[in-house]
């Protein structure tokens, strides 16, 4: 049998696909006890104000976490009582650690262990992310190197993932588990 | 049942994806007295040109309209004859309200009323829009907001469509709608 | 019945979408004697060492060319044993055309001319190529143009095509062939 516990959604779309909106219905389907960890930190108002929009959106009961960087740690001392947990989302991740000075492979590591982590756990865990790849290559070095990461840590989630469903228009389309 | 008379088809994808052909393929298995409007005036020689094969390449019993804004004036002075109408693109309407300093909420509102009329309309109605979140975030402030707006607007019209298409290399992806 | 010899199969998808790895797992499953058609030549020493990772990853018994330009040329030099062809990058190949100076009308002529000889061949085609036009239109007038060949460039591709994928996250959706 299967020695995993735990069942990875993944979420992956453009800007304004309607990721979020998803994840939060996908979450409500399965259980009341909820974690948000949110990789984004408020950086000035407007952010403030469009963090807190999201945050409305999502039910009273739900906790939310705020994590820009260490989330195998706060996975870590999180309490073992969530049924489901969100992380939202991992492309700000990776461009978090990467303005932090982390290389690809460090990156890389990260993930790895944020879905070894998961794993052992006994929530459902559903996870964001972008996908970037399908336009021009851009001018800047740092903008191509993000880009490669972003899709190859894409690779690794969808990999590990029971199913994947790839957004557009506010629109779900599983491309990975049963139909 | 249902007080809606007017189908809504929603083709969503890319550049150079096959948007505008596979609208016009559409269209002529509907019915033969179509609509064509055209969000885009030509600006330069070279655009006009490019319309102009674009217009060639339609039936020539269409009748053709260039609006770049006032959808829902167009639509509400048109005649009730037509059993099909294609707006093509959505996208270009976005960046013209945009670019004449419409708000996100104004764009939104014009596009929810661009709806309400079609759904009033007998006809079959075939939109046309660009996908744009599936790459890098761009630099520029102005980019960022449209790319949001645009995503925005896509999920209002996925919402209402009877079908949806995503579409890409020529080839189109049934994403809404029986199969 | 159909006259045609080869098979081809499109892989088309973003970037860091797991393109070259599927269609090295597809070109396995086909057969042995295997031509990989690189279309890119090392420019620096860091693109060197990736291409150099990329071929450790293919069977030894491959055989690799790399052609930046003239893929006609070569397939029409190549020897008939080959099971199975694979080209990758179409959209690199394009880039290379471009920036020689050929204009779009050659670039989509020279894609016609490679689809015409690799349909009189008996092996097996595997074309790799990128989605590029899910971004935001680029401010850059030849990445503008570069973005409308490359897809229409696509376009060509598969409706030649008797399968084509849609890569995402390293999952391929079959968007064209029996289910």
């Amino acid at each position: 049998g299967d020695a995993r516990m735990s069942k990875i959604t993944f979420i992956l779309g453009g800007a304004r696909s309607g990721k979020s909106k998803f994840a939060t219905e996908e979450a409500k389907g399965i259980g009341k006890k909820v974690a948000f960890i949110a990789t984004c930190k408020p950086m000035d108002k407007e952010m403030e104000e469009r963090i807190s929009i999201h945050k409305k959106a999502r039910p009273a009961e739900w906790q939310t976490f705020e994590e820009p960087r260490d989330i195998p740690l706060l996975l870590k001392k999180m309490s073992r009582g969530f049924e489901v947990i969100i992380v939202d989302c991992l492309t700000l991740l990776v461009s978090n650690l990467l303005l932090d000075g982390f290389k690809e492979k460090d990156i890389e590591e990260n993930i790895n262990e944020i879905l070894f982590v998961l794993n052992k756990l006994k929530a459902h865990v559903i996870i964001v992310s972008n996908e970037v790849g399908l336009g021009i290559v851009p001018d800047n070095k740092l903008a191509r190197e993000f880009r490669d990461i972003a899709g190859r840590v894409n690779q690794l989630v969808a990999k590990e993932a029971n199913k994947v469903f790839f957004m557009t228009s506010g629109l779900a389309l599983k491309i990975k588990g049963e139909k």
